[in-house]
């Protein structure tokens, strides 16, 4: 396979057994530290006394659409793909992807499951960032580092401790880290706040992009205050929110866009992350228009026009999108990247070498492998990696 | 001029002058009714004791970008075309505008002015929807019927009165009426409740559609909750406001489709007005998919794609939107209606007749007559109207 043609998705899942960090935490955290338990209603991740269920929407991998189910998964149930490096690595193969980008599941999209207990038991969410960084390169990655690249989980309520964190992640073999898409809505600071700066910082020294992952701060609001889904019933909540939780990630570009952080960070880089790109055109065209047309009464800090922040600083990613694909030349072919998503339940998996055959066939050779790969490999700098 | 090259456009506003609810109001009201003050910091209406400013966005035709003000306007600064029909006239032509589609200020872009005082003083709520209806097509659209087209406001807390006050104003003259595109957002009832089935009834019997105009329930979520643009600061609100809030729209689309109100309705007909339509072809494909793939765990209600409700029962007004108009074969060419938006701070005026040039001067005579004036002669049934 040419170096033309290797291909990375930019955004798949581990479920991170129970080991992770039972097997790493010191004494006086193992009570509190996240553990497996199995019930009848499936399993769930116990931490700090509190349980969450592992959707079965997040372990579909194989599963055909009628047999879907939100409810809690089980371990024995689910692909060992999920969970496991030797496993994944073949399921890859079948899916012909050489590469994967790799977040995780009980960190939440944005890191946001550890923000939410940092709270009342700091410690303890240092711990379990540190630990899931840990597990994912020494653990999971280590099985094939060329194709497998792990993305980082910060301590995001600690600036100082973010910025440290990022840089111990990379120099270990991580390629970027998770952000949230409204950071003040899992009570944190807002974007543009100089709580930021040490790690946006640390962000351009490392030269690895922050990962706007859908879902992460964006979806319990979406589900139920933009779009009210929770007073109309849960069938309507549940369509609502897979429809829309894509494109609400509108929110992050303007958020990062007009808080004046790609200005005032001319290194850092952004992917917006499982978002679709068919909106982006419309939307570069109207953040355009408020700047040119508003900026003298809103007194907007830009000292360009929105869209040539994206151009040279964010990233977005899509599964299967034509109208992204058909408007390329308005989003620019150098600022997106195709995913597999495996194995939550929109993945393209084992199907993944037909659906690009499809999206992109009518495309020429250099912008199908820019897409597929080429983009991923440089925005993440894999200069070694995938291949074969 | 031919019939086909007929401009209407599909969104404008006027502002009412303090005598139209003052000399409408029976003794008991006319304490609590809304009259205009004057005031050091500008104009504002007293309803029911309480200030509303007119904002000084909602009134600049004919102001440069660099004098926009969000401050209180006041009615002798702004162009008399806002509230006085004769000179509104005059400046359509001006424009070459021909017919233009009439939303109004004081109710709020769904009439949630009124919808804010129902629960204290139902009575004076819908007195203030009965006489802005009344206003409008006696004393504004009366100056030429055939140009000027009033959209009604409905006492929608009222579900049996939202329907006769609908039925009632479109023997008046009325060619369509307000409804939010959150209704729960504003206390009502959400999208699919059964309270809503006499006023979708109406709207079928009438056969005049229900606009979705922006703003109405969306634009404090999109800048104090999705966006955060509150806690981050002014002007960053202010931009993140202007740029997202047409693009939200899309929680009125999914809300409208998802919820089955269309399914149930077959003749219901629904216009997200000043949405911007280019993230419409994405969007489509995203509603689409989520109801191909995931319909089996949701357990949606409908029968049919998404899409297919769009195409028949939906369409969208734009003012300016390269990015749409290139994906018009994604969207529908008889879905979508161009719009001025006078007096608003987006608006063309006076350049509407040079924008329709530049936007759609590649394509083909039918298309864009439809565009420009077709679409919305058939949508709003205007068969009498415009011409010249």
């Amino acid at each position: 396979m040419s170096t033309q043609e290797r291909v990375v998705s930019a955004d798949d899942h581990v479920i991170e057994p129970g080991d992770v960090w039972q097997s790493r935490a010191p004494q006086a955290l193992k009570e509190r530290a996240p553990r497996i338990v199995e019930t009848e209603e499936g399993d769930f991740w116990e931490i700090a006394g509190k349980r969450r269920p592992i959707s079965g929407l997040a372990a579909v991998a194989g599963r055909k659409a009628e047999e879907f189910s939100a409810k809690a998964a089980r371990f024995g149930e689910m692909r060992p793909g999920c969970y496991d490096p030797d496993a994944r690595l073949e399921d890859m193969d079948l899916d012909g992807v050489d590469v994967e980008i790799l977040f995780g599941t009980l960190p939440g999209p944005a890191g946001n499951a550890f923000v939410g207990i940092a709270e009342e038991d700091a410690e303890l969410a240092a711990f379990c960032a540190r630990a899931y960084n840990d597990w994912l390169v020494e653990d999971f990655c280590a099985a094939a580092p060329d194709r497998l690249v792990a993305q980082a989980v910060l301590p995001l309520w600690d600036a100082e401790g973010a910025a440290a964190e990022l840089e111990r992640a990379v120099d270990a073999g991580h390629r970027g880290a998770l952000f949230p898409a409204l950071p003040h809505a899992i009570g944190l600071p807002p974007m543009g706040h100089e709580h930021w700066v040490p790690l946006f910082r640390a962000a351009e020294d490392t030269g690895v992009p922050l990962a706007f992952h859908i879902g992460g701060s964006l979806a319990r609001k979406v589900a139920s205050e933009l779009i009210g889904a929770e007073s109309a019933g849960d069938h309507l909540a549940a369509e609502t929110v897979v429809a829309t939780a894509p494109l609400s990630n509108y929110g992050a570009l303007a958020n990062v866009i007009f808080s004046g952080a790609l200005e005032r960070h001319p290194g850092l880089r952004v992917v917006s992350v499982e978002s679709g790109i068919g909106w982006i055109p419309y939307f570069l065209e109207r953040m355009d228009h408020t700047w040119e047309r508003h900026r003298f009464w809103t007194g907007s800090d830009l000292t360009r026009r929105p869209s040539e922040y994206f151009q040279e600083q964010v990233f977005a990613t899509f599964i299967s999108d034509d109208a992204g694909v058909a408007a390329l030349d308005r989003i620019g072919v150098d600022n997106v990247m195709w995913e597999a998503d495996y194995p939550h339940s929109d993945t393209t998996w084992p199907h993944s070498r037909k659906v690009i055959a499809e999206s992109f066939g009518e495309l020429d050779a250099a912008h199908r492998a820019a897409i597929v790969g080429g983009n991923a490999i440089r925005v993440f700098g894999l200069d070694g990696a995938g291949g074969s």
